[in-house]
């Protein structure tokens, strides 16, 4: 009898847990990914913000696999899956399996708006967020020689969209650099004339939390100067403007769309069932009804519970990996898995500096005490020690000296129009 | 009587110290860079063997100018000098100036071998750093999954050309990720078929150093398995192969040329005389003979100092540059500057994790002793102290677990052929 084999596509937060509960089994595990590290996505707005170095946030997959013997890791990209023959898709072959843990991830939703896809930068690989970067230090350069007084504020306006926790919290993070740290960079600027604007489509911020946060939030964002627009919505843009539903027009150079994640362009090419947003609907065990030796986990995954479909955050997907990773050693050992749940430990998301809101267990958090918890979970969750300490690092030195050490600019553009 | 304003070019060692010397004076100073960093450019090669983060080396100008109230800063390329208007052309405008201090360093210099040219990496900017450990670990991944014995050895064989610092520096680099990193992220490949070719033209390594030195150099870096290749040229190259004057071909996907460098282009837009390299002619006090107001320094600038010309190395650069802005205060207070003498205090080169060369006032020093000197010299010239301390956080890591924390590759390359 041969080695069973599992194939994991997609080091996300699903596939590094799925991965962990295999290890070490007697199984012949291996993971695929078209990069080499996992990506500690929360953490890219800190990046995109002249916070954090890319560096800090994404840790080498073979360093991971180093200490799991019975791991292997083929860096390539999965262009579809044979569930018939078992048998993954990828550019450096086909790849056969027995088991198959699918966590490939997200990518952001433009609802279809073609012109903004086009112009709209989003945060969800680790490239976007040194982009982002680039571009909010090359607006304020060039802002310095520009002399038109409208097209120089257009370059020191930052829309973005989306008021859930990715919005707020760039919104946050981005208010403060120009305002503490580009400020004291740019002393010819008129830095007051910089404008971030966070607009929403519903009337409230960060729907998913509390409305109670929701409100807090907004009103700690405003007296920050961070102008939050309610029930608007984008439909157009260029590179100098943004046009919202009502005719309103803002001129800015640079948007930012964070307003929805669909799943990963794999589901589209699966030989599935497909529900909202393209995601993978799953047995309660978290398998596909035809394949039951596939499991779907993280973000692809739609999953309903106690009458709600399972969010697509970084908690879910851990707890699904882990769970199918458990799952096939279970099913090895003639064992039945008990179906998959969810235990919602909370969310939260933070707002500048020494604030956040959080809500766990009932209990909602608002200030400085969530903003503490906020700081010790991420920690604690970054994979790498390393990485851990530098990412402390900076944060003592934006805490306590209100400096932002990584404002690079590490890309030049050509000299065309921002 | 107006204010004088000093224009400087470039941001490298000799911008920035002419930079500190006029700041706080009563003189309006404007400096240009294309990049809005400085560059702590003898540490790339830590970079490209993902020893460091890229922003660990790199410095904001602005952060720098904070403190110089009288400095300003213009992200811009320049295209030319008007000397005779007192003006720098530069993609946002003309500058006037009073003063012009012209420190924009060098480029690779690939002596005309286009083929090389298009195929090789050089470490002459940030991004060719990140460029080249992609580069590197992308070899090693498609060798993971590459059937065909040849080919995979190509993928791990690294062609170095020129033996002075850089390349003496990045070779031992290189062998040890190698050796004692890659070898445990990669169990599934031969690690000991990979190949370190180091390539060079004389007949000694480190020819600006003591021959006692070189020789030690060439001795350690073959018991760490370099290929070192005496009396060799490269004369030709394409992606999978490199070609060697004597007509030896060297199957390898990689070729890193850092065997020379001359001025950088913008030198030769410059009315002036023209010397070895492109390099420009100055007088004893660093101005142009047609045009005293002009000040070149660093690699642009050629000097002879008893019988030699002045190297094209960074401690060149900082004293050039600190004395032409000495040398333009000293002027408007109407005195009359001393000839520039450049004291050369020594040069090193490290081998590895815990070697080194290095030469000063007549004692050559080799081995740990050398090593020491190397690092707290190095870590003493990096400007700012945050970067200090991840520099010195990731060299410890380093030197105690042999852990090369930066393995990641962070632009993904499309599926053709390395």
């Amino acid at each position: 009898m041969h080695t069973k084999r599992v194939v994991v596509i997609g080091m996300g937060f699903g596939g590094v847990r799925a991965a962990r509960a295999l290890a070490g089994s007697g199984l012949d595990v291996l993971l695929i990914d078209r990069n080499n590290y996992h990506l500690f996505q929360p953490l890219l707005y800190q990046v995109a913000s002249a916070g954090l170095e890319q560096e800090s946030i994404a840790y080498s997959i073979r360093a991971m696999a180093r200490q799991w013997p019975n791991v292997r890791f083929h860096l390539t990209e999965v262009t579809g899956v044979d569930f018939d023959a078992r048998e993954v898709q990828t550019t450096s072959g086909p790849v056969g399996y027995d088991y198959l843990i699918i966590g490939a991830g997200s990518a952001t939703n433009f609802f279809g708006l073609t012109t903004v896809q086009q112009y709209a930068y989003d945060l969800k690989e680790l490239e976007d967020a040194e982009v982002l970067r680039n571009q909010i230090l090359n607006c304020f350069e060039q802002a310095v020689t520009e002399p038109d007084p409208a097209r120089k504020r257009a370059l020191m306006t930052f829309v973005i969209v989306g008021g859930g926790p990715t919005g707020v919290e760039f919104a946050g993070a981005l208010i403060e650099l120009v305002t503490y740290v580009l400020a004291k960079d740019y002393p010819e600027l008129g830095i007051h004339t910089a404008r971030v604007v966070l607009v929403e489509a519903t009337d409230r911020l960060l729907a998913a939390m509390p409305q109670e946060l929701g409100m807090y939030t907004l009103q700690k964002l405003r007296s920050m100067c961070v102008e939050v627009l309610l029930n608007a919505q984008v439909v157009d843009a260029d590179n100098t403007r943004v046009v919202l539903h009502d005719g309103a027009v803002i001129p800015a150079h640079t948007l930012i769309w964070s307003a929805g994640v669909k799943a990963a362009p794999l589901a589209a090419t699966l030989q599935t069932a497909h529900a909202g947003g393209g995601r993978i609907p799953v047995q309660p065990d978290l398998t596909l009804a035809d394949h039951p030796e596939v499991y779907v986990v993280g973000d692809m995954a739609w999953l309903e519970q106690e009458g709600k479909i399972l969010p697509m955050v970084a908690p879910v997907a851990m707890q699904m990996g882990a769970y199918a990773g458990a799952a096939v050693l279970a099913r090895e050992q003639g064992e039945t898995p008990e179906p998959f749940c969810y235990h919602d430990k909370g969310s939260m998301a933070t707002i500048g500096r020494n604030t956040a809101v959080a809500t766990a267990f009932g209990l909602n958090l608002k200030g400085y005490p969530a903003w503490l918890a906020w700081l010790l979970l991420h920690v604690y969750y970054l994979i790498g020690f390393r990485n851990r300490i530098v990412v402390l690092l900076n944060w003592v030195w934006y805490y306590w000296f209100h400096e932002r050490q990584v404002r690079l600019i590490t890309r030049r553009k050509a000299s065309d129009s921002l």
